[in-house]
């Protein structure tokens, strides 16, 4: 068997994660991480080679695959559509609003390029987005509903950990379980930003800071937290270090429908996750081993997650899966 | 917009489900139902036309895709590959060990006939499989647990009405809440049958019959009931008419696994569904609009739901889904 030979760019968690994820697979390789950094200070965990991306016109032909790693703000509009001048890649832009622009961006390159570039690979976008389509087209009459967590916002807890007086900080974004129920019991009830997600901090503060100056820049801070119900404890460092230094998340997408004659008919589709990155990672993977079989069938340009039938991400065959799985 | 035309082939519960699944879709129009019986005494809930099986050679070019809506025993291996001869099909083939050979046959017609089937579709094939696909593709070191139920099963309550004495019979299949609550938890047990589902059964019996030969007869039934912890209950026709003519089911498959470092993932999909045979009907209906997308882009031959991107079976745009529920 000819193993599919994938590039990460960019080593932070997602990186990381992507590096343990091909290991799992046989049909896969990794060729070489490319870092921004100078990789003779990079080590990584599997001792893959390390490259400088300014390198990376050397692995023309030689890697099938580009996992692109970086963050949504910056690294990714600017990284996706220079690798996909050379190479099939795969990404995990998440800033949901301009995901528009950024597909008819790498688009544009990958048609001319004739390369395939399957972006916002994840779990949300990704998994969840899949059963937010699969819910609508399967049960027309009906209401979505996603909820988050519990788990840790990045997000969230970078926003509080800029507050004067922080010194470290985590957010968990908790759904509320009596809005969960109702919708899982079929209500379709309206639910308002507040009713459906609480969230909770948990802070160290430096010394002298004041915990109700800081409270109060918490739960007011527009956008983040203003519409929702919040709760700050404060805790010593050592229980910070303990408890909240993993990387929790998780959630459900619910359709809720009607067929005919009114009946109530319930899909739900959720995460519990231990790794929010490592999971995001893995479905990463997967997607990877889809990108090069599309490519290798001539259908180039950018693709979603809607775009890739499920026989395209698994190392198995179409034999094997019907046989096995249907 | 041009709809596009279903035809229905068979009008049991499942050709009701579909009739009435067509009308929550914009985008889609019964042409007819076609019969074996004579159509003139067939009256459908939505006043669609009514037409023998034997004209369909009429309908060519004026259907776009047959839904048949038959049974796995003996109609479908006959009818999809009879209908494949000249349309699009969809259908919801369930005898899992026999489906290799089902789609062979099928794929061999429409691949000389230039059309598209879609076979296999439903929950159990359909949406459990695809979810059994993703769990393993995502997480290649993991456990795929399915469990079915709260529902009623077909097969299984037929089986109790065969035996002598018994008037009215259903029987429900709960999965055991204990391994459910397990698997949820990351443990990965190795289950036996028995751990992981309950048969519960409810009976009228006739004047005169014996309970204890009954419950006997179930308990102690191969293949459907000696494997299982069975409770059989007794109960009068008028309990039985409230409470135990509907056609719930339900259930969920679970992927309980693992990324790199011992992080345990877990994913679920759970239907809890009022009408077994009209939720299969809604998936039916979303396929239906696949297969002709599919046949219009020259993708011909047999597939199944693993080869059908979601974009296909959506009724909005791939611009719509990117930038709504990307």
């Amino acid at each position: 068997m000819t193993k599919t030979k994938i590039g990460i760019v960019g080593y932070g968690n997602l990186g990381r994660g992507v590096e343990g994820a091909i290991a799992q697979n046989d049909d896969l390789e990794l060729v070489a991480v490319f870092t921004r950094r100078s990789p003779e200070k990079l080590q990584t965990a599997s001792n893959a080679v390390v490259h400088h991306v300014d390198d990376v016109e050397n692995f023309i032909g030689k890697i099938d695959v580009m996992i692109i790693c970086g963050g949504s703000a910056t690294d990714l509009p600017e990284q996706v559509p220079y690798f996909a001048q050379w190479f099939n890649t795969i990404d995990s832009y998440d800033t949901h609003a301009k995901i528009p622009a950024f597909y008819e961006t790498v688009d544009q390159v990958a048609q001319q390029a004739n390369t395939t570039s399957i972006v916002s690979v994840g779990w949300d976008p990704g998994l969840f987005s899949l059963n937010r389509v699969l819910g609508e087209a399967v049960l027309p009459q009906g209401d979505t509903y996603t909820f988050w967590g519990d788990g840790l916002s990045q997000g969230h807890s970078d926003a509080i950990r800029r507050i004067s007086g922080v010194k470290k900080a985590v957010q968990y974004t908790l759904p509320v379980p009596a809005a969960v129920n109702r919708v899982r019991n079929g209500e379709s009830p309206e639910l308002s930003t507040r009713e459906k997600h609480t969230r909770v901090c948990y802070i160290v503060t430096d010394d002298h800071a004041s915990q109700s100056v800081i409270t109060e820049a918490i739960i007011t801070m527009p956008n983040y937290f203003a519409d929702y119900d919040t709760t700050v404890n404060y805790i010593t460092e050592e229980e910070f270090e303990e408890n909240h230094t993993g990387m929790p998340h998780g959630g459900f997408v619910i359709r809720s429908g009607q067929s005919v004659e009114g009946h109530k008919q319930i899909m739900e589709f959720s995460l519990k996750l231990e790794s929010n990155p490592y999971f995001t990672s893995s479905v990463l993977v997967a997607y990877a081993r889809a990108a090069h079989r599309l490519a290798q069938k001539g259908q180039f340009g950018a693709l979603s997650v809607f775009d890739v039938p499920f026989s395209a991400i698994s190392p198995k065959t179409p034999q094997q899966l019907r046989a096995e799985l249907l």
